[in-house]
């Protein structure tokens, strides 16, 4: 997505060859035109997919998400991230670990909001090891719903996480993929 | 709102003369077509304050608060919840302690993304105590900037949140008042 790219390659910053830094439009001010721009793009690449719900994990997929979900006119849902494990028969919950943060999470959903009719499609800001895609798919998939699609903002394909998810048969669709933060410059794969 | 209203009639759950759940169409699962109607009832009543920037804080202020970003074409910022304090010189923190969830927070922003030039709008979902948006507020205030408004998808008026507000002078618009919740019945202040 030109749009992305460019304003990655203005205004991201690389912090060092793994992180690259992009709070002033992504992750902590947020521009919701380049948002509602993504979610016009993901909702005419998954819009064949007949998906019922977009689901996104707290908190910064949630404006990527709510955008694409009014474009395609289904429900989004909050996955939440708590630290801690609860015991309650109304939730489903699967536990990973960001290397990112370096915390375990139990990402979390109420019972309420997911049924084995469900064709969901995953929407998240990152992807780099995988872990939230996996607990998210995990999460889904326990229940016998499908996940017709992942969609990520930004995809550092120098980390593991988009090679897992392609082996494991997903239709993965990045709008940015980043080959490299090597010598203070980012490379895109086009 | 009428349409907020008859949702919330027809959605929310009573778990208490204290609490209603949401989580259906606003907090956990979120209705994005209503968000976006939430998003131009914003920024019909507050167009004219001149706002630079639409602050919320993670997680469930998100939804709404991007879509009265996008109307009103001005950048969101999430303030951040952290749970603990962070000695760093590139942030503003100001903690508060949220009754609802018998936590202390210290809510965070990059210096970044505020100005003592910035005229703030507020949004998020809840209002009750009103110790969260008395954060957000010091946290605005202290840099020399100004909060022009203070938007509320659903205000609890039996909360102390509202008259603490309203005794300090800002301008707070709620688009559904909640009188009371007793009687296993939702009755609104029109």
């Amino acid at each position: 997505m030109k749009l992305l790219e460019d304003m990655i390659l203005q205004k991201g910053k690389i912090i060092n060859e793994d992180v690259l830094k992009v709070d002033n439009f992504i992750n902590h001010q947020v521009d919701s035109k380049l948002m509602k721009e993504i979610g016009v793009e993901f909702s005419n690449y998954f819009k064949k997919d007949k998906i019922t719900k977009i689901f996104t994990i707290e908190s910064s997929g949630i404006a990527p998400a709510v955008m694409t979900s009014y474009e395609l006119n289904v429900p989004m849902v909050i996955l939440k991230k708590q630290t801690s494990a609860i015991l309650n028969d109304d939730i489903y919950q699967v536990n990973y670990k960001s290397f990112t943060k370096n915390t375990t999470y139990n990402l979390t959903i109420s019972k309420d909001y997911i049924s084995q009719d469900d064709s969901i499609l995953i929407i998240d800001d990152f992807l780099a090891n995988g872990e939230a895609a996996k607990a998210s798919i995990k999460l889904i998939e326990n229940v016998g719903a499908k996940v017709v699609g992942i969609g990520i903002v930004i995809e550092k394909t120098f980390q593991p996480g988009r090679k897992i998810l392609d082996e494991l048969g997903y239709n993965v669709y990045s709008l940015a993929r980043i080959k490299s933060l090597k010598n203070n410059k980012i490379e895109f794969i086009n």
